[in-house]
């Protein structure tokens, strides 16, 4: 397994790309802001060495590289009150999607929201819990399912409801699977110092305001279950990302409903782990900026 | 883009696996039967070279390796006959969900069944074109879509109804994506080969018995606009996937309903292509033999 405790991957001042294991202060536990990491040679799946090489911080990128990243398994409707809000029923089995490894991005890159997704009101936030899978397995127990997370981080399962609920047959892959609809980050952090994903407060603030005030503790399916179930004849890779559903407050539960618009600053945040911060940015808007080609 | 015409993966008789491209006699264009190919020195999406050293083909494996496959993308009802024995819609949109990457395997693997898998009957078969993207691209138009195609094999979109339809809250992803229910191949075949991919016959033949045969002429969506569609603001990368649907005759809208059971031979074939071939192997049957772990 893995050695980090807080793995990071960014752009350092000596403008390389590194995996770093994030140097924190004593109490501290928001790695929104880190400015110092040790290096980490080698890949956090394969031999990786945290080294005592300690570089500075530019901007914090993607915690894993896209060659990192297998299968992204999201879970719709797990907190009760979020299944309820979307007038769903309340799941039996997790309600298990999946999203493409194109649509991951780092904690404080743009969301691009393309042409098709500016047809028609329905763009919406959801923050996550993430478990990131750091040992191979299938038909994993239960009792012994968090020993296979490498660590947790918060995501955002950016989503189109007009493409999610009304386009795809009843599908949700078209609307969730844009380019860089699934910020993660800042950082993951190891479940040798998360020991217990199901007792952390999970929040979103749009433009300031929290729309989204939650714990992890209202999950129907917590991490372990979760591992267990989707594991059963499906082999969990290291590299695989779950996100474990969001709870309730997304713009489609709210009354009046509320959609994301060009140029929001909308923020997830994880007790434990810190924030994704991202700005909404339509593509061809009249003030949108030129991004970077993947 | 790729310079081979008919890619497999294979164990040779040196035992060792490669990369090749199959040696074929002229007019023969069903590489079920290949023996020989001549290997590829690298990677099929980075650089790489067809050499003039022969190898004899023992076993043919997936046609790619799993760090070799991104994102794996699905269609369901993409045939308007088989939408109806469905009892679904015609769809307006392409109906788009996903399989994890450890569901791939290969052309004439068996088909493992886990216990859950067996509670209920349900376990059905999907034959597909697989187009398998080869060029990386966002927004592209319908026009230049087969040129981003590194070719087409045939795939087993392997299904359990009951996790599929009744289990999933909705969302199939917990019913198509046990580990090896995806075999594809037996090879890619290249786009400079097969010029047009909506005029293949397609067909599943049972313990003998040809229970699907249709013609990709009758997509809904064909290859190309579902490459302009799902395109739209997402990147594709070499390496993903795209099965584009089954045709009527699944066991699903049979009637009497049709499932399979412990030892079934299925075979799912694409004109020009071939076949795969597979034995549905149920976990800890009276019968079944220990598989290989990933």
């Amino acid at each position: 397994m893995s050695t980090f405790t807080r793995l990071i991957r960014f752009l350092a001042k000596d403008g390389r790309t590194y995996y770093g294991d994030a140097i924190t202060t004593p109490g501290a536990n928001d790695l929104t802001r880190v400015t110092q990491a040790k290096i980490i040679r080698g890949s956090p799946w394969g031999r990786h060495e945290v080294t005592d090489q300690v570089a500075d911080v530019r901007t914090l990128l993607a915690p894993l590289a896209r060659e990192d990243i297998q299968t992204v398994r999201c879970l719709g409707l797990n907190y009760e009150r979020h299944a309820r809000e979307a007038n769903m029923p309340i799941p039996t089995y997790p309600v298990l999607f999946y999203k493409p490894i194109t649509s991951i991005t780092g904690p404080f890159d743009p969301i691009p929201v393309p042409a098709p997704a500016q047809e028609a009101p329905g763009l919406d936030y959801e923050c996550e819990l993430v478990a990131v899978i750091g040992k191979q397995g299938v038909d994993i127990p239960e009792s012994e399912a968090l020993d296979y997370v490498a660590g947790y981080c918060v995501g955002n399962d950016v989503s189109h409801r007009e493409w999610q609920l009304k386009r795809g047959g009843g599908q949700w892959g078209l609307g969730k699977g844009f380019d860089g609809w699934a910020p993660i980050g800042p950082a993951i952090v190891s479940s040798s110092i998360i020991k217990d994903p199901q007792n952390l407060k999970i929040k979103t603030v749009l433009n300031g305001e929290t729309v989204q005030e939650s714990s992890t503790k209202d999950m129907i399916f917590g991490v372990a279950k979760t591992i267990a179930i989707l594991s059963q004849g499906t082999t969990l890779l290291p590299g695989d990302l779950i996100f474990t559903g969001t709870p309730q407050g997304v713009g489609m539960g709210r009354k009046p409903q509320l959609w994301l618009k060009n140029g929001d600053k909308i923020e997830v945040s994880l007790e434990g782990v810190g924030s994704c911060i991202n700005i909404v940015e339509f593509a061809n808007a009249p003030d949108s900026q030129p991004r970077a080609k993947l």
